[in-house]
């Protein structure tokens, strides 16, 4: 197929934008809206109408000049494309305050994902229950891998616990990553899909913000 | 001061790499290194040495030629730019799930943030502990932002609520965000600081880094 074909030559930039093109016309189909331009997509998103259509060509192009896009098929094909419909099998590792949180705040469902199991290595929280999950001991972990052969963990450990948790998990076959943890996972396994949220960095950027903003209006 | 001046042309990029650098040296001065050179942080960061040299040649360059960088000297000069040394006043909005694991596992005060309150707008949340905080009405929001001058509000709360509390925020001269909803606050108020972290949006990157590698490695 084309679409899959195109695939490798897509930037990092377009993949970052998907998501938000996808949320973008979900809030528009919860309106009743059915049809849109590449125009209206933009003065709606801040982007330009061009670069809305260079990113979706890149994608083999869903509009049909004059007549705009189908706001349905073109979101079902960014889900797609998104692999939102495979129903990845996801597993949590860290039942501390982020990962229930996480358990508890993400949608998982509606984001393709499917959480099947959430793990900690502290007895205290073993047997417990978070987000309708009973806890389980991270000393089962390999046997629960190669029976339920999860594609995706969600690491939030601490940086100290996690190479050897990495380790265990690589060897048991998960390739997916959704990292919280600040540890450079690319570093030690380049083959894996890896996608960080660095929490601490998100914070010392927004210091930095703030900080540039306070010094310019200082100047004016 | 130099440095100062020539900040208006530091770009994105170099802005997100410096909580990088922060911690990397933070990291190295844990371990007793006390001189690196631009080659050695390339290594070990993955990066390239003039990238690096022209990194911190954006803020006035700190190396010696032949010598390398001191890491002390050079990580508390990253950390001022980044303002992590101005104790910048942050408040909490939303103690829900995230909310609390926020307020619980982000270590606000090594990142130069004080959290000075959390606010929920349910009574029966209202008067209970989160964090070592007794979590206050929203209510009293306005009144409180006037007596502390909260620089930064850390909003965990649900999209539809984001609009209306947002012009609560700005209306009490709260002008830094760190936004965990998926509300485009920038749209209404561009001269915000605003640092987003859109978990929704890099759950379903991560789908698609998942979807890409696995027809990558189907087609090989």
């Amino acid at each position: 197929m084309e679409t899959i074909a195109r695939r490798e030559y897509v930037s990092a930039a377009v993949i970052r934008r998907l998501p938000r093109y996808y949320r973008f016309l979900g809030s528009l189909l919860a309106r009743g809206v059915t049809r849109i331009s590449s125009r209206e997509i933009a003065e709606m998103m801040g982007l330009t109408a061009s670069q809305i259509r260079q990113d979706l060509n890149c994608f083999g192009g869903f509009g049909q000049q004059g007549y705009g896009y189908n706001v349905e098929v073109l979101r079902a094909e960014i889900g797609r494309i998104l692999g939102l419909d495979k129903g990845f099998r996801a597993i949590l590792v860290g039942a501390g305050n982020m990962g229930k949180a996480i358990a508890n705040y993400v949608d998982f469902a509606n984001k393709g994902f499917n959480l099947i199991g959430i793990f900690d290595k502290d007895p205290a929280k073993i047997g417990t229950r978070v987000a309708g999950h009973t806890i389980r001991s991270t000393d089962e972990i390999t046997e629960f891998c190669r029976d339920y052969k999860p594609d995706v963990a969600v690491l939030t450990i601490p940086i100290k616990a996690t190479k050897t948790m990495l380790d265990t998990l690589v060897a048991a076959g998960v390739t997916g990553y959704w990292n919280f943890t600040h540890y450079d996972i690319l570093y030690d396994y380049p083959h894996c899909a890896v996608e960080s949220v660095f929490l601490e960095d998100s914070m010392m950027t927004l210091s930095y913000l703030v900080n540039d903003r306070r010094q310019n209006s200082e100047q004016e």
